[in-house]
């Protein structure tokens, strides 16, 4: 059925001759030299993502965030920690690509200031003063020359609700959205499922291992951007 | 020359007949289901005393935080994510234990308020309240039949007044301190070097290979209970 026709396609090389560059991982957003902020992301879905990419055709560059993950052979990786270093090597590249996939966990906020000695444990009580980091997403989806943009949307409640909003206000191409916290998928876990919407339209993927629930997201990668570019 | 010698001593089974509690790694200290705030503790080192202190044929239990080493065969982990958790699982264990190994870094703060939904990005700052979080090493050396106790300590600064001044302060039986946000050694990395300061005396093991230096370790404090205890 439908799957089975997705993965057929994604084997026919739908992405060839095209660039794709895809984020993933979880940033680290450092208080001191030793402490930081960071989220539970695993990078799995975004190196699954590369690696189908990479078989579709695609030429594969990704930018990803500290993980365990094996770096997938013939797919161009550069390193970051933070969500200013993410969103730097996202931009240098963003203008020159024809999909972005924004698979990573990047920090909303970091701390404002980076104590440069480690903080020593002294009052009861203590409070850190954290700003907003700069939309990776809505930055690269406002070039001119913008890439087919692919947001992602992780919610632990009214995930429908978050993931139109991310679609229309940050005029992006595609949000996959998946829910998080719960017994199944989600981060840092083998298997995820995903509610994708587009403009006018939307489709379920159900839960399903990482690698194949990443082939069936490039093959409808694939067509919207085909849709759109190559009629 | 003394290396050699309390490698030797290691292998002898000085730690025979003795129940070696040890905890290591990070912990997580969550502001939501998917934030939380940890630090570039590897878990290496408190690994590597567990199984040093297994050959030298204590009994070993270890608790540990997430992180990603093979568990040493014939180790009994205990899996914890917050400070909190490492607090209970080190102290249900602390009190039938002849000595304490506390080589995790657990978090000094966690956030008052862990929020039940994701955070959503909103407000361009925001702050975070901070509590101290209940310290592990103190409990435990107050404990009317206290192990004896070794802490460790990690510092960008002031090493030598820090470690002393948690040494007596804490009324620990020994302090292994060391540098970290330098070039070598410290979170995170293969190597390490130890300051070691006990109550009227301190020595020094230069940086080697982490396994390496769990035994050098596992020895001197070997020698100082033993001295202590069976003499």
């Amino acid at each position: 059925e439908i799957c089975e026709r997705l993965l057929a396609e994604t084997k026919a090389g739908v992405l060839q001759n095209l660039k794709v560059l895809i984020s993933a991982g979880p940033t680290r957003e450092y208080l001191d030299p030793v402490r930081f902020i960071t989220n539970r992301s695993s990078g799995k879905m975004g190196y699954a993502l590369a690696t189908a990419a990479l078989r579709a055709g695609a030429q594969v560059s990704l930018v990803s965030g500290p993980v365990n993950q094996p770096a997938p052979m013939g797919v161009e990786i550069v390193f970051v920690e933070t969500a200013a270093e993410m969103y730097d090597a996202v931009l240098a590249q963003a203008d020159h690509s024809d999909i972005y996939i924004g698979a990573a966990a990047v920090a909303d906020y970091s701390p404002v200031a980076v104590e440069k000695t480690k903080i020593k444990k002294q009052a009861e009580q203590t409070s850190l003063i954290l700003q907003k980091t700069k939309d990776i997403l809505a930055d690269v989806a406002l070039l001119s020359n913008a890439p087919f943009t692919v947001g992602f949307a992780a919610e632990t409640n009214d995930l429908e609700a978050y993931a139109q909003e991310k679609l229309y206000k940050k005029n992006v191409g595609m949000i996959a959205a998946n829910w998080v916290g719960r017994e199944q998928g989600g981060f840092d876990s083998e298997q995820n499922a995903f509610e994708i919407f587009w403009h006018n339209g939307r489709t379920s993927l159900p839960m399903t291992d990482k690698n194949q629930l990443a082939e069936q997201l490039i093959s409808i990668i694939a067509t919207k951007f085909n849709e759109k570019n190559r009629v």
